[in-house]
């Protein structure tokens, strides 16, 4: 069964943009994947096809009606459909490599992308919305974000990457930063490959990479690092 | 002066993609910033024109060579351009609303699409890289993060927004995350507006919606929390 993502959208000429493109792009012509993206302003009733008012209580920007959207989204996905619905929003819960995980081997997405000003909570609330960050920034909408998550989760979908296994993935599981790389040619601009890679020696090459990954993860990735070495604690 | 961007990829076809539509795509046909995508594989030099090579120390993947990067970043970006050159890599820094605004108020950025198994380290000391991480998720390559990094900094260059200001915004600058949002319809599916937010009351209404931004914040992120409060202290 293949995945199926549905992206509720203003923007459906973003779709599926990089998505047509190599890894992703190959396996959504093979069939291992499916996406449409379907336009919000379709469900609007009044003849300026609107989607958005005043926020109540005053403020900047606007607001997406709860009207209109639940209109989409039950239009996309009908009672029944067990795909899980998300809200691409600032204010969600962080996107982590296991949520993606966890979505690439379900039945795929509906994504609400939202301008994200907002939306209205009563339809967040009504149609159990999973809001979902992809960091700490500022985007122009929802679409970018939907963009990257469905990116993440087509790689991992079965045949996509062939047998290739991912050490950034592996770095990812062992909550450190991924080593530093190195490959040909052995010098560069009088840089030289580090000698123990070149030993042959797999107990040092392992040694040597494991205290480099501790190392970055340290220096840039505090948090990162104290969940590491809690973890190593409770083993 | 405008922002120029110059992206560095294997698959220069993914862009401008979702930057050319909307306000970034507006804003790029007005000439406030412009984009070009160099095709790495371009400044290879060996009749299959490889860009990669096998990891040093062995282990699984590819990894980008540096003499073919160097090649095309000093070809994208000679000599006294003052534009940062960036790195989007998992293992870089987590990206921030507070760079974005810096990158926004520079004269561009040459951005490299790694493939995510990894680039030479010697490139990215030799070069200066910085290491930029959209979130800790694994994604195909680098692409789809320099279009989330354009979109959040297009966004903000002189008159992309117009007189927009943005609550979502004002609201990263506060350390907390957003409050919930409401509009019309008065009624729906049977859930109302809140009460205070039609009350005209200004102080209740800001009152109420800092007290539902602490609220998700420390339900959804301990993290902004925690440093919310220690911000809160030291005032």
């Amino acid at each position: 069964m293949s995945f199926r993502a549905t992206v509720l959208t203003l923007y459906p000429e973003m779709f599926p943009g990089p998505l047509a493109v190599s890894l992703a792009g190959r396996a959504k012509a093979s069939g291992t994947w499916s996406l449409e993206a379907v336009q919000i302003r379709d469900f609007a009733t009044d003849k300026h096809r609107s989607v958005d008012d005043t926020p109540a209580g005053g403020g900047a920007g606007m607001v997406m009606r709860a009207d209109v959207l639940a209109r989409a989204i039950d239009h996309a996905a009908p009672e029944g459909d067990p795909r899980p619905k998300l809200l691409m929003s600032p204010r969600g819960i962080p996107l982590t490599q296991a949520r993606v995980r966890q979505l690439a081997t379900g039945p795929g997405a509906v994504i609400l992308c939202g301008r994200f000003e907002g939306v209205d909570q009563r339809l967040i609330e009504a149609r159990a919305l999973e809001e979902v960050s992809i960091g700490d920034y500022v985007l122009s909408g929802g679409e970018p974000a939907a963009l990257v998550l469905l990116d993440a989760v087509v790689r991992l979908l079965p045949g996509v990457m062939g047998n290739e296994s991912s050490g950034t993935e592996e770095s990812f599981e062992s909550g450190l930063l991924e080593h530093p790389h190195y490959t040909r040619p052995q010098n560069f601009e009088g840089g030289e490959i580090p000698e123990v890679l070149l030993s042959g020696n797999h107990r040092r090459i392992a040694e040597w990479r494991l205290a480099e990954a501790e190392k970055i993860t340290r220096e840039r990735r505090p948090d990162l690092w104290a969940a590491y070495q809690e973890a190593a604690k409770s083993k």
